[in-house]
């Protein structure tokens, strides 16, 4: 039995409301549990110098934990001067995770930032960022279409997250906090609409695990995942039958 | 005829939403206009260096805006390194105001902080901040009064904070982004329960401002921060009871 | 009486040597009472890059104290490896009051930057910086009419600045720093030769003020102003008929 | 046919040199092909503040390339002031990894650092960091065995760390630099003597992989994993033995 | 003929200024030809973490340019957010040569800072600071004396410093900035009351010097240091002949 | 008796690998005594901003230590966020000395860098780092004369560098870790291959020196320095022969 209740492979409440803010081309508040964080999509009509003159886009994401985000309050990264390791490394993977989507080509010299400012965490602040400004760059996106700037949405697949673990020796789906805190083995997994991996990011630092566990933790991520895109589906609407068209495109080619 | 046909002297709406956050000892989201802004308040056991061994306690504020917070996206301050002026200036306002209305001694030797994240800006951040921190700010120390760790309340009066300025050769309440851009002169005014000034901050950068104006705008202010200062107190409900009977008192002596 | 024998309506002596860097294109060394601040103003022939391409100019300030400014060493910003927030507050102040007087357009596509370094701090170093800062920009822009450069001064008024307080329940002009580390209320006035007010920034973190309160300050400043206003003349003679013409003419206008 | 000749299960030539640098408790030049990194281990004995009083031990990595390890000059992380996202992601891995192996109640509170400077850099930098670092760190801790301070090795099994990936189809073990460059999916393993996973970090960018691809680069890990320990066994001699005889009773209970 | 008509062996004037900053314990301002250096010397019971507990003192220094000491304006340090590299030499130099002259354990745990402003820079900004810092140190110990903290100044000689150059084929004594920028080979010396060598800093990087031209310009800073070292006599007084008794003790054992 | 056992005149072993780094336009790794020391040269086809449209070509240098080059492990400059005064004045003095043997405007608009990364220290980094850094800075510039990018070697003479001190009273030649840390007197010096002073830095800190004693030290880094140049000779071979004749060349001019 799960502290809050849940069965070993169910996932928490998700919520997942569009346009949160007014400014963005594109965004959603999204809640997982009590997790929620805000995901902003901007475009912007410029690419970074790396990038210059290909004719292709570029999808790049910011994190960030407001500092009562948590249990106890962290002193901003601003006020340190500094971005800590943690927040590099989860940034780094919400780009690469929503890049895998996404036909740079396609977007043109443009570049979109997915900014994920957790407002409130529970556990699963990356994995619920990257199902969250999944939508958001999914709702930027259409805006170009909308406006003419692109012939079709640049988007291949859906694409979402959820975090799984080893917790009292029992493989389980979406760890909350208090589960985090006691897993043994703990994985971070991003798949397609297709059912593929884009990112499997498995951590044994308490207990080393078996390709049995490894196995197991990777069904329940499957599972997990397969709902969470029901739900960005649901939000996206028409937005999101064009996504599941280039998915089937691409999936039988 | 303003923007958003608002009369001169009128504020617009205003929502707190107290407990947004299950984490800090106080929370509120404040809507003023569309300007939204999160304020926690998070009470810790000890003070900072310069007020050790004193037996008083310190009330301070952190104050940032997201990203996207605005029309056109904003570079980080924590990727940029450093602290903007403006954010440095805005914060060490808002902690200036609070401390105005706290007896710092009855506090005794524990520390809050109060963070105002704006995560939706239009026109107002700062002052909205100070409205809605001053809310969050009386919850946590309700909660040491609840607790025990507090005898009562070391609030000494209610505190909220509006801008004025001069827009269109007109003195108007309550500046909207729209209105701010070509405000001639631009006036922050904090003020407590009792109708006292704890900060009066005007700029007249673009044009000069003569003592007649001046007055008319501090009217507006003194106009619209008595009603913030009614929602504020509807808000708090009994905690608010509290407040007023410290400030009564106070105004007496 | 207050602690150095003057009226509560006396200014501290003031003194303003002109040219007293040999590089800079204008300067002074300010002394009022015992805070003795170095004022130099730098032209170059560029804007900042948000200025750029729209054919008028910048005036900006910087604001440091030399670490042994005041009776205990201050660690240097530099080694600090960062600009600490009061000095951001100060010099953004400096800036905006200055720009407050000077027609940018007129003065085209340059900047002056006004470098106030404190050598020697007894209080008020901030409106010792504005009022020096004016006469070193208006010595550098005259500069820039005797080379040709520019047809007539770009200034359009002169301007100056105070400190009023209210100390042991009194309203004083032009704090020392005894007095400043007492005072319950403390007000930076900024106003031009013609009586407008440019910034009015009144503080009553220690305690509320009311609306009578304010009045007497802001009449003590505008007295304390005009006999600073009348030194600046003296000082800049010539140069300062041309301000006060300009002066004179825009408050016909 | 790979661009080197080997077969895809086939290693590159491993070096590991050890007693590189005479200052350190433990240390290994490892050369796997033409990546070449120094790595130091330091014991210290003081733990982080968090680690305080705990009555544990800490092992932490530090990840550094010179200028020149690669094809073109990198800019220094010192002189730019801050590690960058990569160096600081490769350096939590590191750290964590290793500490899965460590018996961090039997080290006591000591720290040992192990800092992984490449010198020269042909892929897989990370992951042979982790290999010749298990070696520096082993060394170190006999070091603490035979100076009295310890009674055993705090070590509970081998570690090692291979990185595999899909490139042009065909799933490769340990990648160069150029195969690296061109590979759709890459995936770094680090192992355990006793064959059981620490971490599987597998990212498809550029095109998501199947749940049959990535049980193929499992495979090709462990294979090359097990190679990989059989030499550190060669090099650490009689302290590698008593790290065999660890594993062993650890993997029967 | 030297630009400003001096002789290849005479120095410039030289001004000593003492007590020009009333709050620090010592301060001098000096002035050589047009260069302007403001030094002063803070005493503090305390030393940095290094030291303590050895029952020694400390002597330490920072250098910094005002902004528009210069030609040309250069950007502040601070604003940087970091020192440069000419700045840490020269304040390592400075803080070096000063302690050659202190006898650290009669100062007892205290340390003193020397903070030299340069407010007008037309070359020998770091050979002027040694000058100028010696005296302000001298000025801060001899108060411990009179406040009966020190029984006897701690300082065991004279110190003073001037630039030495090859400029136009010709050794020359005490460069100003016309001439620094054509020197060829440019050398800076220390030397104490006794005419021993501090520092000896030369260097050729336009053009190899040979052992001849090293003796000729060495020549030269021992006449000019011991002129340099007569008005810091005369600044001093009665402190000063403490020191020459010193010194005087000091060359005889 | 010198604690190795060397005569007070004697150098330690050197030993010169070059080309130990396959990606560097030029390297070497240089040993003297315990002290290893990776010199790489890069060459790239830009200059720095203030270099630009001059026609001629800069060489600078970076150096730093491994944090365990040394008997106690040191914090990287990286993790610190800046570069440490003696790092910087280190890498000033090595690019300064080397600048002084290039003739820039043959060199034309390209850049050297030379990058010295201690591996091991043990006393005469910045001497060591000297050395070897010409030798790699020749292989790199004899690549662009073999490519055809240049004609012929824009070298002018031969550099290599060398510590003295004096020890127990004693002038000795080439001093390692326990030698330097009880020097009274410590001097670097950097010479031509005929014989010119490139750049002398003695400091007695400890114990100021007589024009005597600094003769002797001069004269044991002559002949110190000799000898280090014929081991260049002998690792360049025809490279070294062509910087022969353009010394032999200059010296007669």
């Amino acid at each position: 039995m799960r502290p809050d209740g849940r069965q070993t492979n169910e996932l928490r409440d998700m919520q997942i409301i569009p346009g949160w803010n007014k400014h963005a081309e594109g965004s959603v508040l999204i809640e997982v549990g009590d997790t929620r964080v805000l995901c902003t999509a901007t475009v912007e009509d410029r690419v970074p110098p790396f990038m210059k003159g290909q004719g292709r886009g570029w999808v790049t994401a910011e994190y960030a934990m407001l500092p009562r985000a948590t249990g106890t309050r962290n002193q901003r990264e601003a006020a340190k001067g500094k971005l800590g390791g943690r927040t590099m490394e989860i940034q780094r993977l919400i780009g690469r995770a929503l890049r895998s989507v996404v036909d740079l080509a396609a977007l043109g010299e443009r570049s979109v930032t997915l900014d994920c400012d957790v407002l409130q965490a529970d556990g699963g602040t990356r994995t619920t960022s990257i199902t969250g400004a999944f939508v958001a760059m999914a709702l930027a996106m259409q805006k170009l279409v909308d406006n003419g700037q692109l012939k079709k949405l640049p988007i291949t697949d859906y694409l979402a997250s959820v975090s799984v673990g080893i917790v009292n020796g029992q493989p389980v789906l979406d760890l909350n906090y208090a589960e985090d805190s006691q897993a043994k083995v703990d994985m971070n997994v991003v798949m397609t609409g297709n059912g593929a991996f884009v990112e499997v990011q498995g951590t044994g630092e308490e207990a080393p695990f078996t390709r049995d566990e490894l196995n197991a933790l990777l069904a329940l991520a499957e599972e997990g995942i397969g709902q969470m895109i029901a739900k960005q589906k649901a939000v996206l609407g028409s937005v999101g039958d064009r996504i599941e068209e280039a998915a089937t495109y691409a999936s039988r080619s």
